[in-house]
């Protein structure tokens, strides 16, 4: 087998077999394949794409590239979620408490967040004392007594795509729909959970702009995830505005409590509620993903939930008591309020402008090594298809000093768009798959 | 600029300009743009093409990597061929000759062969003696005495053309015609020449089997050339079967010095007099094309091309003796004769089959190290549109032993086909640009 031939076969818009793709892979990883071809094969994919076939086969092959984790001594189908990322979404915080109180049983490994959206172990870093570097005896046993771990993902998972991404963020290859399945679900079926929901996010504040390209990409991590034998499913929610109301880490903690509470944004609510009713219904404790919404209707209104989210925190070693005083949390000394400049609905939001705001105000990184300050961040007011009077509170700003909340005001005044027609409330999820 | 800018602008299908392809080619060949961005790059080129602004850039920034040849201190317009290769094509050794008795001032540089296509600098060293490694010196000293000179390219010209080809070779992206066309005509404008009639081959014993392509490669390389300011002719020249009748170094040579006294394959005859024709008019030495065939045809008839090969083979070292006695050439011990199978006439050649015949013969290389056996190939004595009685002469072949006479026999003997309907000889020049 040669390398050339196989670039050759993909360029000319060839399937490649299970038997090319992991010599591919497993001779890229040891270092037998220079990049200098990987990277022509990459852009042959981007232009030709793959077949499911192609991209199961290729998912596989990265998974062999190292560690898998094995969840079998825990009793039961553990369950996963997964986000493709965007402005303000702390989902997890809230989703997972919820499906854990419910008896799902939720082994998670999640990122830490780059550019303009945020990452669940920032977030959840932002209680005092809460630590997201498990080892892996601890995770498994804290998964088996309480039903529920969250952890930051161990480097060994999944090494070929470290290698491939590196690569392709320098070869602009990034944005092919094959290769984003295939990084992603291996790293899902690498960490060894038994079913998985995708929250595939659409519009300017996700990765994928376009509807069509976020469903392109939801259906093939679809289809790789059957083919693999796990159970997965996936949601395309709309991302033209932040999820909820709060960006930024330790405001998005006081939100998903909020919501635990049962008092957060419906849109976030709602999120939660379609995500882990399929995540009930895919681990067998529902009929159907619309018992499993009700299900976890009753553990939100009962306090269940947010008992869940306690233990969890108490379990990795944060303060508990941040549930019921959320001045616990860390605090921005400068708050600034942004007023409404006009009378009128919200039309539109300019929702990637604001999580770069937010990210500049120290609430992520703009580079890998940069530092977290959980403390900062946004918090709106208002949404789209909201009215506001002139001089109604529009935002606030959470900031460290004087001068940087001055310079996201100027900024975060633009975001907003405001319109004297009445504009309806978009629907946040759009297709169920 | 960012490289990383240029391969995406390109893979969108944009259009680099003349300081974005300066910066790619400069900072490649200095080695600050590593090889897997440029393959990527190369890629997109292959899926999403250049413009011919974009492939005069491109060529220009290749000419700059090295050295260029000044070709001013000879007087008058000088002028060159180019031919993408072919089976059997020793037309340089011909055409060359003939321009430079019609006062035409040809100075050469020439490859040698590789794969299933000879090289003219190969062929001239099978005549015993001949020096193709002259220096520049020398080069311009002797066009300027004899109005000819062919030598072996020189390293120093185009060096971003070499680093180029051999990343392109290992990924898959030698196929792109604005990426060939940069390529050849990038060394042909180093080489310092004024006027170039380019022969582009199509067909099976071609490397562009489709017409279609080479029409394109021929019109972007015509265009290149004009818009660098030089005068650029194409010719579009049938490579569905040899040209002329021999397949071989030495073969060949004695092929060019009949056809040089006006005895040779009528094919070949009237190739050299079209592209001559065209280099005379490029010169501004015949008013039309058409008027220069005409004086090329009376310094054939005259003896005087004739006289201008021995001219040239004795200024090179060479001994012109071999013009008058064929038998000086290096010859085969061993040659087999190959009859017709059948009646019928001959419909199809498998012209690519031939030349790697002769190269595993030993006319040619099939890696760049391997060594020449100038004394051997095979010489047709029919070809498509000719009628032959079952037994009739069909083709020679010359070896060093038996055993490859008898293997190269039963190969050949295949790539003949016969039909019992009349078939017409092909048109040999399909198109002039």
């Amino acid at each position: 087998m040669r390398v050339y031939d196989l670039i050759w076969k993909k360029r000319e818009g060839g399937e490649l077999t299970r038997e090319e793709l992991e010599f591919l892979i497993s001779r890229f990883v040891n270092g037998e394949i220079p990049d200098y071809q990987m990277s022509a094969w990459c852009m042959a994919v981007f232009f030709k794409g793959m077949t499911f076939e192609e991209c199961t086969a290729l998912t596989l092959a990265m998974i062999d590239s190292g560690q898998k984790i094995d969840l079998s001594s825990i009793p039961g189908l553990k369950v996963d979620k997964h986000s493709t990322g965007g402005v303000g979404d702390k989902t997890s915080l809230v989703l997972l408490p919820l499906v854990a109180a419910a008896g799902g049983t939720v082994a998670k490994m999640s990122g830490r967040g780059l550019g303009h959206t945020g990452g669940t172990i920032d977030k959840l870093e932002s209680i005092p004392g809460f630590r997201t570097d498990l080892s892996q005896n601890e995770f498994i046993k804290q998964v088996s007594q309480i039903g529920i771990a969250i952890m930051g993902q161990t480097k060994a998972l999944v090494p070929a795509d470290k290698k491939l991404y590196a690569l392709r963020d320098l070869t602009a290859t990034v944005e092919s729909i094959p290769l984003i399945a295939s990084s992603i679900v291996s790293k899902k079926l690498a960490a060894g959970t038994d079913a998985i929901v995708l929250d595939v996010k659409y519009g300017d504040g996700a990765f994928m702009h376009d509807f069509e390209n976020a469903l392109d990409l939801a259906r093939t991590m679809v289809e790789i995830g059957n083919r693999a034998g796990r159970r997965f499913k996936a949601v395309l929610s709309d991302m033209n505005q932040p999820l909820g109301l709060a960006i930024g880490n330790s405001l998005e903690i006081a939100e998903a409590i909020t919501t635990l509470k049962g008092e957060g944004p419906p849109d976030l609510t709602k999120l939660c509620l379609t995500l882990g009713g399929l995540m009930l219904f895919l681990a067998g404790l529902s009929d159907t993903p619309e018992s499993g919404e009700e299900m976890l209707s009753e553990k939100l209104s009962s306090g269940a939930a947010f008992a869940k989210f306690k233990e969890l925190i108490e379990a990795q070693g944060g303060n508990p008591k941040v549930g019921d005083d959320l001045n616990l949390l860390p605090k921005a000394p400068v708050i600034r309020k942004i007023m409404a400049p006009c009378d009128g609905w919200i039309e539109r939001i300019n929702c990637r402008t604001l999580g770069i705001i937010a990210m500049e105000l120290g609430a992520g990184r703009n580079r890998l090594e940069d530092i977290i300050k959980p403390e900062v961040g946004l918090r709106l007011h208002a949404k789209v298809g909201d009215y506001l009077k002139k001089g109604a509170l529009l935002a606030e700003v959470h900031a460290l000093k004087d001068s940087d909340a001055e310079m996201a005001s100027l900024q975060l005044v633009d975001c907003f768009h405001f319109t004297l027609e009445p504009v309806d409330r978009p629907a946040l999820v759009k297709v169920i798959i």
